[in-house]
């Protein structure tokens, strides 16, 4: 599939869904959009991509796509007015849109009419199927092993981590999927359910339904994580992705140097070790699991402290860590 | 407020929400209607009650009330049609109709326009609120001290443990409220939250929003729990009430006898008193948190079999322990 990425002004550094896609998608990415670095090509700004990818000032300067797909979310995940023009251009231009937003491009009257009139689909992937219902708790009988990323917070790189885990698999020889659980790695994915928008009590079973539709199809599945068991706000979906897709083994994925929630600052992050080790307890009546490894976002330190960075979190959580962006996740993936 | 109380041929024993009412409601029950058991008193069923309110055929027989409430829910939460003479009737009487069904009063045509006529509400408890959030963390900061009843197991007895909680807090003179999770808890209440019906993310928000509510007007406010942290597919509505509540103090909820999870049966239930450490254990990065007592449910025993359980049952989890149903929740209160 031919995709065009819209990500106007935040393009690379605040548009985590565009990256996302250039850097893992098996999407051909033929344009970004973003009127202000127009002009550029995604090499520009991210060198280990190599991408003469060009960046451009609206679709009607994109070449030819089947898809475009809206790769930026502000905070509270509205639709912003200035990127109509956009998704109106390439409705009339044949091509469906791929949206992660809490606001349904299917709720706009609008986009729905231009998209009937085109016969083009307006794809709101946030939106979980109608029809989830409560775990039946069968995740581990199924013929497949389960690797999940787990984190000591929000945004410590699950997401990422799930998606090198997955290239150093294949790497390695593996036949390994991704399962995404959020509005990115699903965009990224073409498929996946977001379970922190379920209903509460079907968050177990929506993350045991994806695995049972993938189970046949790989030796390995990678389940993208969400939150953390020490999150006063998210932990719910943590909780339930743990139990629901019943991992043989964890990666812990943590920030060097974050001491607290984000955003909940007056609550400290236990020391890794002990975060690994909570997993693991609230893991076991319900299916066993051990530690694989740790992943560390050491982006903000030089490569010397990144290094010890490194080595004193193997050591907190006694298994082997990498920076999956730095190293990639090779050194995981040889624990399997 | 005045109520019938509907349970057409499951009253008492599978009538959940009909005998909560009966035991624990500030309504003033007039009727039960089962055509089954008509003719009888609510006495002749529950002795405990000792009360003449009649069982009666349908709503034509029942005295005035100013709300119907549905006292039963078949399994799926389905509307029996067999109902649908008495509601109808309920509403040209001019009363309220209260349910917690999955199945929406408000989406049924005929009820929604015969409301509309007679000027009466038809209430679906099932239904969250649809402004609910993200937790801000705060409820610790709350001036109340918060009890949260938690369980090995699904249907291990919260709801009654934290109604014979709030019961014997009254009675020794405290301030106590009493914030319900579950349809059978609000319609007993007649206000609340249903916490496994909200979006995933806001799981641990919809459990905050009630104490914030509630924190004001009361000194002790006890928590009812839903699920259990090791549930296979509840728990992360389990996780998401521990976080969002961050209650001062756990009742450990548990029935005699039951070794695993009810029809999750290859789930064998931990020790209780494993139990409870990981439920402390969860909550403490979070919120520190202590087990003042446990409630062991022990309807099946006769009365020295149940004198063992429970001494058996308060030197595994090291705390005292009740049946609260057979002697009150007075020894738990007492902790406080």
């Amino acid at each position: 599939m031919r995709v065009a990425v819209l990500a106007h002004e935040q393009f690379p550094d605040r548009a985590k869904t565009a990256v996302g896609v250039l850097r893992y998608a098996d999407h051909d990415v033929v344009a970004v959009l973003d009127r202000e670095t127009a002009g550029t090509t995604v090499g520009d700004h991210l060198p280990d991509l190599d991408s003469a990818v060009p960046v451009v000032e609206s679709v009607a300067e994109a070449p030819d796509f089947d898809a475009l797909i809206i790769g930026i979310a502000p905070i509270g995940g509205g639709f912003e007015d200035s990127w109509r023009p956009d998704v109106r251009a390439a409705i009339e231009r044949g091509a469906d849109v791929i949206a992660g937003l809490h606001y349904f491009l299917n709720d706009d009257e609008e986009f729905v009419a231009l998209a009937d009139e085109y016969g083009v689909e307006l794809r709101d992937v946030r939106k979980p199927p109608d029809d989830l219902t409560v775990a039946e708790g069968v995740a581990r009988e199924l013929d497949v092993e389960v690797v999940l990323t787990v984190g000591t917070d929000c945004s410590t790189g699950k997401m990422t981590t799930t998606l090198e885990l997955v290239e150093a698999a294949r790497e390695a020889g593996f036949d390994a999927g991704f399962v995404p659980t959020g509005q990115t790695g699903i965009v990224i994915a073409g498929w996946g359910i977001p379970v922190d928008r379920t209903i509460s009590d079907f968050t177990n079973g929506a993350v045991e339904r994806m695995l049972k539709e993938r189970a046949d199809e790989h030796d390995y599945l990678f389940v993208e994580g969400q939150g953390a068991i020490v999150h006063p706000a998210y932990s719910a979906v943590t909780c339930g992705i743990l139990h629901g897709a019943m991992p043989e083994h964890l990666v812990l994925c943590h920030e060097a140097g974050r001491e607290a929630i984000h955003g909940y600052e007056s609550f400290p992050i236990p020391d890794p070790g002990r975060v690994a080790e909570l997993y693991c307890d609230v893991a076991d009546p319900v299916a066993p699991t051990d530690l694989l490894g740790g992943a560390l976002n050491t982006s903000g330190l030089g490569e010397s402290a990144a290094e010890a960075a490194l080595t004193d979190y193997g050591e907190a959580i006694g298994a082997p860590a990498v920076d999956p962006v730095r190293d990639g996740a090779g050194r995981l993936v040889e624990q399997l």
